[in-house]
């Protein structure tokens, strides 16, 4: 078993990422000098606790720590203020102290959930990632965002708070649907488009392997997003300047998302995949991106099966206009302009404060006629 | 016109408390540095609007500055789940962007919620305190506390998250009934018991001419509260160590206002009132303060008409195990051992971590026979 770990450098919120397989039949002993008081609460949801729960709580047992169990509803719609709610009240109800340790076992609703009730119970108690599904282990679980939506938006109401430890197990992704990890698949992608040509290249030659299940090639893309992802956030933890480039195609994701009702129509993967191939477009005809960038791109997405189009969610009757409205309320935007990632090539985002409304407008209105 | 400004020196989440009178309607310009961007919202009750939002208004119309306003209901009740998301909800109705400001403008319970909505809103948007209440300007104004109730307690769902500015206008006291100013009074009181004998003994002379509206002597007794409470929050943000102080009589007044229901049949600095007692009672009792130094508390208490026992809760009928029960769930409970702030005499309060759960039971079992 090989594992790897990488430092998250944020000084006294610095954490480490441990990266392998069979991880999580060792979680115990990972997080056990970690935990300050027992017992450690585990949160997860119905899906994950009947894969991987007796695990991680064997895990627990073989270092003699004991472990409550909060388990939520699985889906998007977990992640709100009913939810929080909900999820808050079951660990006040176990008679936490600040020396207690929450435990996100699962996808990122959960991660996101339970991370933005660390940093709220009792204002503030440690928590640790074990992210199961391939979206969370490289993006979700690591930077400390947290967060719930709202009517008005995704992760509108959160908190940036790091965690102790992320676990993650590429092994677990075995159990993984094809179109989670996919989806997953597509923030992985995005690491080599916003900043890592090399990894795209190397993408290309073995993304398929990533997604038929090849253990070295999933560890391999695991560490290398997570590595970039750890760098992103040490440089500039709340999103001041240079981590706005991990919202590639997410600005138009999320509009995607809130029109769709963030629900299992379109997962937050798919949106971002659409989302960074719009991103790529709107480069392409502002004259930023060369054509043969944006094509490449396309053709890798096509080729291990990543959804571009707005057709990929069946029956959605779009309008720019309804997209661009919900974009106003993204947190990216500033004095009413949106901020956009942009890309002068693959692995050359930036961030474009001064794109017209008006180009993406034309450019929506050219996907949904698509 | 006297204005006194002190620091709260946290480094790049510093921030000054202003105290004068007729600040309220110069806070437009006080407040035009620090607003990056507009509209402002105010965040208000119906009480305070119909009281003093229009004097706000004026004074940011006078230096040009639009601000949108939020209008909660009145009450503690406000300071729950539902509460947070309505004000999220009416916030977010309003576009904020990660510059927009806060200004929450009322007693404890706008400014909890609204610094608590303020640090969770976009993952953390700016907020600035105008505190209308005497307990809000001498204590839940300044120091970052913020959150909202539980079924389990007081405060157990917040954060610490610092406002950018404090305004605390004297002159707004004299629209405040009697009972509240009295509640904010034992907030007062606690700065001179805590660490300051000479405040104290001011307070002896002075306390009648605070409570009856002697201009001078409120913003003298304001200044110093905010001035004890800004150093021990300079030394100690997070609450690690000494500015446990802050809470003589908190673990006892959290868990009357538990039984009460938060409600206005005992007010926070009420129970705050009948803990102070209770503490020094017990610190008697221990043998570690002297009798004469509790007796000589309990004359001021009774001198300003401060509530001094179980009996100002009109028709409770109070139990011990349940008032010991509630204790528990403290944030400031660890290995389930329950932390009090004792006294060793007037002006010499420390943190004891070893009070045995008997002694407090045999105290509270004496208080509900007294």
């Amino acid at each position: 078993m090989t594992t790897n770990t990488i430092s998250v450098d944020l000084g006294d919120r610095g954490y480490d990422i441990i990266v392998g397989t069979n991880l999580l039949a060792k979680a115990g002993s990972h997080m056990a000098p970690l935990v300050k008081r027992q017992p450690a609460i585990i949160v997860t949801d119905e899906t994950v606790a009947a894969l991987h729960l007796a695990t991680l709580r064997d895990s627990l047992s073989a270092v003699g720590m004991a472990a409550e169990i909060v388990v939520l509803k699985p889906g998007e719609s977990t992640k709100e203020f009913s939810g929080l709610e909900f999820l808050s009240s079951a660990i006040l109800d176990l008679a936490p102290e600040r020396a207690s340790t929450l435990i996100a076992l699962g996808g990122g609703v959960v991660g996101d959930i339970t991370g933005f009730a660390a940093s709220v119970i009792l204002r503030g108690i440690d928590f640790i990632q074990i992210p199961t599904t391939l979206l969370s282990q490289v993006d979700s679980s690591v930077g400390g965002k947290t967060g719930i939506n709202t009517r008005h938006g995704k992760n509108l109401i959160g908190s940036f708070y790091q965690p102790r430890l992320v676990l993650a197990d590429t092994g677990v992704l075995d159990t993984l649907p094809r179109r989670e990890l996919l989806a997953g698949y597509a923030e992985v992608v995005k690491y080599g488009l916003l900043g890592y040509p090399d990894f795209f290249t190397w993408l290309e030659a073995n993304g398929r392997a990533v997604l038929d299940g090849d253990a070295d090639a999933r560890r391999h893309a695991v560490i290398t997003s997570c590595d970039a992802k750890a760098k992103i956030v040490a440089g500039d933890e709340r999103e001041l300047g240079q981590r706005a480039l991990l919202n590639l195609g997410h600005t138009f994701a999320h509009t995607l998302e809130a029109e769709t009702g963030f629900g299992s129509r379109l997962l937050h993967g798919e949106a971002v995949s659409i989302g960074m191939i719009l991103a790529f477009d709107l480069s392409t005809s502002l004259g930023l991106c060369p054509a043969e960038d944006t094509a490449r791109v396309k053709r890798h997405f096509a080729a291990v099966g990543l959804p571009m189009g707005l057709d990929a969610v069946a029956g959605q009757d779009w309008s720019s206009k309804t997209l661009i409205n919900h974009m106003r309320l993204d947190k990216k935007v500033r004095d009413g302009r949106i901020t956009f990632i942009l890309a002068r090539g693959i692995g050359d985002a930036f961030i474009a404060n001064d794109v017209s409304l008006k180009d993406v407008e034309a450019l929506l209105d050219n996907a949904i006629a698509a």
